[in-house]
């Protein structure tokens, strides 16, 4: 053996998460701590890698390695794997580094078979519970590891109680037990055509290889990509002696949360299920209790949890989320864990954790995951409408959603891809729907608790969900939903409200979100912590004003090319493209200047003295005109049906000039820079648009501070040319008004030649900001266009990339020409002011490599300021004296 | 005076070219070698740069330098400028470092005025000269200095030569010439509204600020751009004391090569005037003996001359025009600079000059213009051909062009941008035609002789050309030239042969060019000096011949998207394209498979044993399906004439395809490593093309090294794949034939992002070929369709770009990515085989550059392969020690 792949609970810390994943570092931190675990071991992730380096081999050795832990687990509990007089039974559980709820696989009671299950019935007196054990053992290994399906063997237990008219499987006697385990057996050997394993040494490989397998499922993968988990990580595999919530009314089995997950209130929150097995919580089969009843039926072990659920919180300075099991009057912890939650709860818990004394500031803002905020920033169901309430289900993750009634996640999936918004019903979710889940509005089911699947899953999103709500009955062929009386179709409207548990028919009217006080306390620490200012893009004097809302220090990105766009306008923008002459075009110009000054004094009213990035017209000009195909379409209508000559030759004359504007790449055409150096009027209209509104408001005794940006530079020379004719308008304004005043000239850094000539263009700019959107569409070849909808999701698929570069910033290509480009800038302006605006500038992501290049702003969406401030803290926390 | 401005001829030596200017330093250098130089002094380039710098000022100090150095001159002279009693006369000259014939101003005779002019015709006893002289510098001075229109002074002297019935000028008796010069200073009173300047320091301070204007002309500035000359450079002007060809018959002035400027061959070659001054014979106003006719008329002179030709050629180890002066039976050197010529015999010289023991091999390579030597791989005129010859004139540039007939520089720009072919006629061109020229097939004129203006520019431009065809003459209103009774017609087609000097009416069969023994030679000594391998592009077995005619040692780029175009194939492809499945895929591959292997079958064998890189499909699918346009006006077409149901659904079924396949910018678009990520099956079915290819060439006994390429990869994850399918297949062949062989799968570096990742890329290619055209495309964000037609020229009109970064490479933005993927890549593997496969691979600065990149090897179209090797001799010798 030259490696060691299994390592024991009592031999490791809860630092070997990597190595042992976060549950069996769990395990281990929670033995080494004295709490009551089940003793036990794990094998490590190393040996799932080179299980899957090796193509689906086991490592050599490790079988051995399994069974000389596996005797001193024998040794501590007295107890013997296979042993036919004093059995000892194990589970044998997936545990990834990452949190995966649901997706690997588990299995429970291992080593039963025909002998052993008559000890064990031996040794508890209990004949019906040894063989009720070995009935679901029978039937879980041979569903995950034999992959038997699972509703054979639950037909033969609707039959049985059926027949013998009973409601539950815990009434069914031992003698029928006897002929169930035998039909199991049966539907076994029928399937794989091979017996039930009844070598304990086999069941306990297979059920390792299984586990290893389960890494690698296509819903695995899904949720991983939808995690943002690496496919490299692996997962453990936790083998431990077994305990029994199912061996009367003094057992049972729960989980809570030493928190409440929706909230945040520092109060247990959880459920109970007496006289079951763990699985029967998690699977929502069986509605449960909640945690507080367990302090009338258990109240010793009630009072013994909570002290464990305090010793656990301080322990791992962070909300619990822990899985424990009662035998017999014996509490024994199964696993902890830091607790998935909603943005609300996730704040409040880190706030008043700080107030409680446990965490610092810095290590609240850590605790929050800054893109969950989103959650917050979203819609909420205006309580003042009128709406009608047709159920009321378990408010199981807070938001409001509405959308098209759809059963089948794959049709979600279907339908959102055409843009509708749908919202999906089932009675319970499983791992198999995460598809279906991500790209719905929200999620309704019938059956399941606050833990249950659809509910864990909704909340990790921030996605509207509302489970349990049992009077939504589903028909069976999935086309419709009746609530007593009422019949809702396929296709019909609702509405859910994952914060009150409410389902509305049709669409109701929706607000915006208000910012608790915890959130903002926590936004003043981050703001405390953060080196990068965050500012929004904003190109209207409403998004402004709920930019500042939100905390934004500035304007990082004003686009102008609404500016032209708007409906009164685009007739004399048209006309201005028209021109045949520098005349006519300045001309035209003349009357779009009055609407932009207005815009920008709108603008920079609202932002008052922060600074404001106005970028110059962008995009290529035929956007401006009417489409090329239509025209032609209309013009061969015309001339078929002999319409007026005149009207013809007007189409035919503007569609001559539409194509003479065509361009093969417009990404890659004549816009941005290129447009302000062919027709410098442009610009210079725009620059007097801007100077005479800051004139305006200087009278009105506001100081602003303009920020004009030339886009698409890819030479110093450009921004030299377009820099003198911004200063020659300053002038003039100057002149005829009679007043001075500050502004800069700067350029966005977007396309790689900018990087690599940084320090050229520099000379002449007095700020950069990288439009990371365009200049990840450069650098990779991609045009966001055609590639998002065509070959980026199969190159995600085929693991070519992790993640879309246009979501999250590309360190080492991008990122790479990014440090370029403010190596060179720094080093002959060394206090150039340098931020980024792409999309980019509003994920935690991408702004921890912002703070780490040493930016001095991002810029986001004024909805992403909060999670910008946060990530900016973030990073700054993580990278504590790494970056500049 | 703070600064050195001046320098005489005698103070300085020619090693200061860039300072003084070619003409300066030679001039100087010439007067230290001991040469009959009249004497003078040199105003520097940087005196030119400051005069820029201050907005059009003459550096302070300046004018008390220059005349501190002419008191000098008249020391030598024993003249004094403005003398009454003794006048010296000065000439005038622009002189830039890098020769630019004709583009900037000359003034002759400075220090002529009503009183001046007496005393010279007193010293000289020749009234008649004195006053000619006088008259010839009205009309230079005021139509250089002052912009008074030529047109003018030259209608009075044609009236008065009318009214005295004579034929030439040197004819017009003294008093008329009186009579004349009184009616000049009219003409310059009414034109400027002021006197003829009589103030002699007046006339030199106008001069020199005339003399600097003429840098920025728009002619001067189209030259430069069209030679690739930088616009900082600046001119120096040369002042000297004048001497006169126009003194009688033993006096004249000439222009001469030390060798044929257009065979090379090793005779004297130029031309002479009797009794006349340069203006004369550069002009091309009077058609000049022969150089030769100079030896009966002044056999001392001759003799006396051709040892100074001797001289001068061994002493600047180049082949030298030379101008020159004989003033009353002295002989003067006005000028020498190495002289233009044509590749033909620049590669004669500088082979002969070999054999001679002047030049060594090296200088020998070093004395070619690489770019030049497209001439002698362009095609000529079929002797074999039956044509009508309807002119002969002389051939002043050789190579042969046939084009519609266009009278006009601006017309034959604008008939250019549209696609027409056109050759230029004209009596005579000047300067302002020089973008004319460039856009000709070719330029015919009807007067001037073999160094007129026109001939010296074409065969600068290895542009073919006929000069001084005086039986051509052109109508006034420029619509058409007649011969004799034969009318050609504006529009109308003729050719020209610049070899032969014959003009013929309409398009006459052309052949490819054969190469000379001394070009052969020339090219064994550049491929033993050179580092870098040259390979070319080709993609047929035509190509690949050619190729290996011209000496190419490879193939590096073999594009195999027109073995998917030709016709016969092109239904299967879109067969395959528009297949639903991957069967349906394959099934239209194999039908494919034999076309390509027989394309490599025929590519191999054409190349032997030398190395084959060969590109899988790069070009987006819809490009193999019809125009979506098109498609919809045939459907609406149809629809409108109520035509066949069944067609409509077929066309609309296309049009769906098509549009599904539709990209908003297809050169970012799904193509490339794209395609075969996405449809692996097609790079599959190349492999195997390829490989069966190899083995058939195997069974033949010819051992072939193909280099299997992948496109546009932008990380390693792709090339890995890619790399995997191609093994798979390579396996499959040796399977099913037993036979194993070499090769080679490397990528393209054509993304910015693979230039980043090149440490990662290498890890899985065996080479690196740079696709600069694409990554020229993304490093500047330039669509090569839309901007070389719309925005370059604007970009370089105003100076943005000194050259089109298609045409030559980017070596700050491009090169310094280029740069990084190169470290990146050696750093992983040292030897990794590493070239360029962009146009930029023929032209010589961007192979320069690859030379200075220590790549390993170029590729080229077949044509610039010669060229290529020249210029990658030319890399090796100027980076001598330099590179790795």
């Amino acid at each position: 053996m030259s490696k060691k792949y299994v390592v024991l609970f009592k031999e490791a810390d809860g630092s070997q998460k990597a190595l042992l994943g976060g549950k069996g570092a769990n395990l281990a931190e929670m033995t080494r701590i004295g709490l009551p675990v089940p003793p036990g071991f794990t094998i490590t992730t190393e040996a799932c890698n080179e299980y899957y380096r090796s193509g689906g081999q086991l490592p050599s050795g490790l079988i051995e390695e399994v069974f000389i832990a596996l005797k001193q687990v024998e040794e501590i509990t007295a107890k013997k794997y296979g042993d036919m007089e004093n059995p000892l039974l194990i589970s044998v559980r997936s545990g990834a580094a990452v949190s995966m709820p649901g997706m690997m696989d588990t299995i429970l009671n291992l080593g039963l078979n025909d002998q052993t299950v008559e000890a064990i019935a031996g040794l508890t007196k209990d004949e019906r519970f040894a063989l009720d054990c070995y009935r679901r053992f029978i039937q879980m290994f041979s569903s995950v590891v034999l992959d038997v399906e699972h509703a054979l063997f639950d037909s033969v237990m609707e039959r049985y109680k059926e027949r013998l008219k009973l409601s539950y499987d815990f009434e069914i006697p031992a003698e029928q037990m006897r002929e169930i385990i035998n039909e199991f057996k049966e539907i076994v050997a029928r399937t794989i055509h091979n017996e039930f394993p009844q070598d304990v040494a086999k069941q306990l490989e297979m059920a390792i290889v299984s586990v290893f397998a389960s890494w690698n499922t296509p819903r695995a993968i899904v949720y991983r990509r939808a995690n943002k988990i690496s496919d490299d990580l692996g997962t453990a595999v936790n083998i431990q002696s077994m305990v029994f919530g199912n061996m009367g009314a003094d057992s049972g089995t729960g989980v809570a949360f030493t928190r409440n997950p929706s909230t945040g209130e520092h109060k247990l929150y959880g459920e109970f299920l007496v006289n079951a097995q763990g699985e029967d919580v998690v699977a929502g089969i069986r509605t449960p209790f909640p945690i507080n009843m367990l302090q009338e039926q258990l109240p010793a072990i009630y009072r013994e949890f909570v002290d464990i659920c305090a010793i656990l919180e301080n322990h791992y300075r962070d909300l619990q989320d822990i899985e424990f099991t009662v035998e017999k009057g014996k509490l024994y912890i199964l696993q902890t864990r830091n607790g998935k939650r909603t943005a609300h709860a996730a704040v409040r818990a880190a706030v008043e954790m700080v107030d409680e004394g446990i965490i610092s500031k810095k290590e609240a803002l850590m605790r929050i995951e800054a893109d969950q905020l989103d959650q917050l920033l979203h819609r909420q169901i205006d309580t003042k409408a009128n709406m009608e309430i047709i159920a009321r289900g378990l408010p199981a993750s807070p938001g409001a959603g509405s959308g098209k009634v759809v059963f089948d996640a794959d049709e979600v999936e279907k339908a959102a891809s055409e843009g509708e918004k749908v919202v999906l019903v089932r009675n319970e979710t499983t791992p198999d729907d995460i598809h279906g889940i991500i790209k719905a509005e929200g999620v309704l089911t019938s059956r399941g608790g606050m833990t249950s699947h659809a509910a864990v899953v909704a909340r990790g999103m921030g996605k509207p969900c509302v489970c349990g709500c049992e009077n939504v009955k589903i028909s069976p062929d999935l086309t419709e939903f009746t609530v007593d009386e009422l019949v809702v179709k396929k296709g019909d409207i609702i509405s859910i409200d994952g914060t009150t548990g409410n389902v509305m028919l049709g669409e109701v009217p929706m607000i915006d979100p208000v910012m608790s006080l915890e959130f903002e306390t926590l936004l003043k620490w981050a703001d405390e912590a953060k080196k990068l200012s965050v500012r929004a893009n904003a190109d209207t004097p409403e998004d402004a004003l709920k930019a500042r809302e939100f905390g934004a220090e500035g304007i990082g990105l004003c686009r102008t090319e609404h500016m032209f766009m708007a409906q009164e306008r685009l007739p004399i923008v048209q006309e201005m493209i028209m021109s045949d002459t520098v005349a006519e075009r300045e001309a035209a110009l003349a009357k779009i200047l009055p609407f932009q000054r207005d815009d920008f004094y709108g603008i920079f009213k609202a932002m008052e003295s922060l600074p404001v990035t106005i970028r110059f017209l962008d995009p290529p000009l035929h956007e401006f005109l009417p489409n090329d195909k239509e025209l032609m379409l209309e013009i061969a209508e015309l001339k078929f049906k002999n319409g007026p000559a005149e009207e013809i030759k007007a189409k035919e004359y503007l569609l001559k000039k539409v194509n003479s504007l065509h361009e093969v790449n417009p990404m890659l055409g004549h816009r941005g820079t290129r447009l302000g150096i062919t027709y410098p009027e442009i610009y210079r209209m725009q620059a007097r648009a801007v100077f005479e509104a800051v004139v305006s408001l200087k009278k009105e005794g506001l100081d602003i501070l303009p920020e004009v940006e030339i886009p698409l530079v890819m030479d110093r020379a450009e921004l030299a040319i377009m820099k003198e004719e911004v200063l020659n308008v300053y002038q003039e304004v100057v002149k005829e008004t009679g007043l001075e005043f500050e502004f800069k000239v700067g350029t966005m850094i977007e396309l790689p030649r900018a990087c690599m000539m940084a320090e050229e263009i520099a000379e002449e700019a007095e700020f950069f900001s990288f439009g990371t959107n365009d200049l990840t569409q450069t650098t990779f070849g991609f045009s966001r266009d055609d590639a998002e909808g065509k070959y980026i999701p199969i190159y995600m698929e085929k693991k070519i990339i992790k993640e879309n570069p246009f979501a999250v910033l590309d360190r080492q290509g991008v990122g790479g020409l990014m440090k370029i480009a403010v190596e060179k800038g720094r080093q002959v302006k060394p206090d150039i002011l340098i931020g980024i605006c792409g999309e980019h500038g509003g994920e935690p992501s991408s702004i921890e490599f912002c703070h780490m290049l040493g930016l001095e702003y991002v810029s986001c969406s004024p909805y992403r300021v909060p999670i910008a401030r946060l990530a900016a803290a973030q990073a700054a926390i993580s990278n504590q004296g790494q970056s500049k």
